[in-house]
């Protein structure tokens, strides 16, 4: 493993791998750095850095294994395993990642549903039952859980947050629309809904170009 | 409106504007540079910044005035007006979205709900029928739809995407796992969570420091 490893090259691995496995889905064989990067729509010398950062691949001139990258690549990030997840807020969008087929298929499994309503505590989520979030440092070690999915919302985050880390937990899937401060060694990544839509707002609203709507300056 | 305004710029006036309507809850008043940067987990110097690329804001010494700015913001995103959204995948994702008090908080509204499924097509969804995504660009004209919210499988997002685009659609929210291609002007904003989860992983398999697991070359 390299010290340094960018979080745009973490990305585009992710992306490589799903083309990868569509092309071994469709009969695998070979492929090459130019091929990888046209379906990822990066460069061919993009596509050799990021994998030469984790050793080599592939034979000068013959390009990949594609089965084989596949494989590769799923090591890198740590996807050879699985993970257990506990989800923490049991509304909509918790309900909706409980049942997302491709978190599973990536080896995320969901071992405890956590809220802090009476009136969906006891309710059956396939083979769970909704725990009352206040045993949540219970539900963790009783499961040994290492990745808390949040979708809480922002006002409760942190404090969830903070009792979880407390009781070991490492990786945080946050989609509460707050910034979480937590402990060198816990890893956060916040999925920004809201976020990525303002964003889109303000393209939308600032970025036309000149050709297409009126300038501004 | 500056020339160039970066990504994490816009991500951090969304976090300020958040931070603001918090204080504006709480009464107001006026906040400081360092305040709120404190809140947002960045440096004072940074919000000056941030914020001077828009135009003077407060006096110096005084801080700001919390709903003058807040408004401010709002405005620099676009949010001081309502956005058509129609959503394409009518499945458990989308269906979270359209029940997402925070979306319809910031003005965007769902006015279309669209699948390819013969049973959801003509289920009610609120006010809304679920329409056959065969007769989307008759959805998008009729109702003057400006954002797309793509929530369908990969392999059909980037069809559902171009006949959007060449209707006229220029801001796509995409939730499908794949790299969409569009014109010029076309605004793409994604979110991945599956690719979250992966850097996660990633994270949590070859990034944790050496003084709480083992070291790794």
């Amino acid at each position: 493993m390299p010290a340094k490893v960018s979080d745009s090259t973490i990305r585009r691995l992710s992306h490589y791998l799903r083309i990868l496995e569509a092309m071994a889905r469709d009969g695998g064989g070979t492929v090459s750095s130019v091929q990888l990067a046209a379906a990822a729509g990066t460069t061919a010398a993009q596509v050799r850095k990021d994998l030469s950062l984790f050793g080599s691949f592939g034979k000068r001139g013959h390009g990949y294994q594609v089965a084989e990258l596949a494989d590769r690549v799923r090591e890198i990030l740590g996807l050879g395993r699985d993970w257990r997840v506990a989800l923490v807020g049991a509304g909509r969008i918790g309900s909706a990642l409980f049942e997302y087929a491709d978190f599973r298929r990536r080896g995320f499994h969901i071992v405890a549903v956590l809220d802090v309503d009476p009136a969906k505590i006891g309710e059956r989520w396939g083979t769970l039952a909704v725990e009352d979030v206040a045993s949540l440092e219970a539900a963790l070690e009783r499961e040994g859980v290492e990745v808390l999915i949040v979708t809480v919302p922002a006002t409760e985050a942190q404090a969830i947050v903070d009792r979880a880390v407390a009781s070991g937990v490492r990786g945080i899937l946050n989609f509460a629309p707050t910034q979480l401060r937590t402990e060198d060694g816990v890893f956060v990544h916040d999925v920004n809904m809201v976020m990525e839509l303002e964003a889109l707002s303000f393209d939308l609203t600032n970025r036309i170009p000149a050709d297409v709507g009126d300038t501004a300056d």
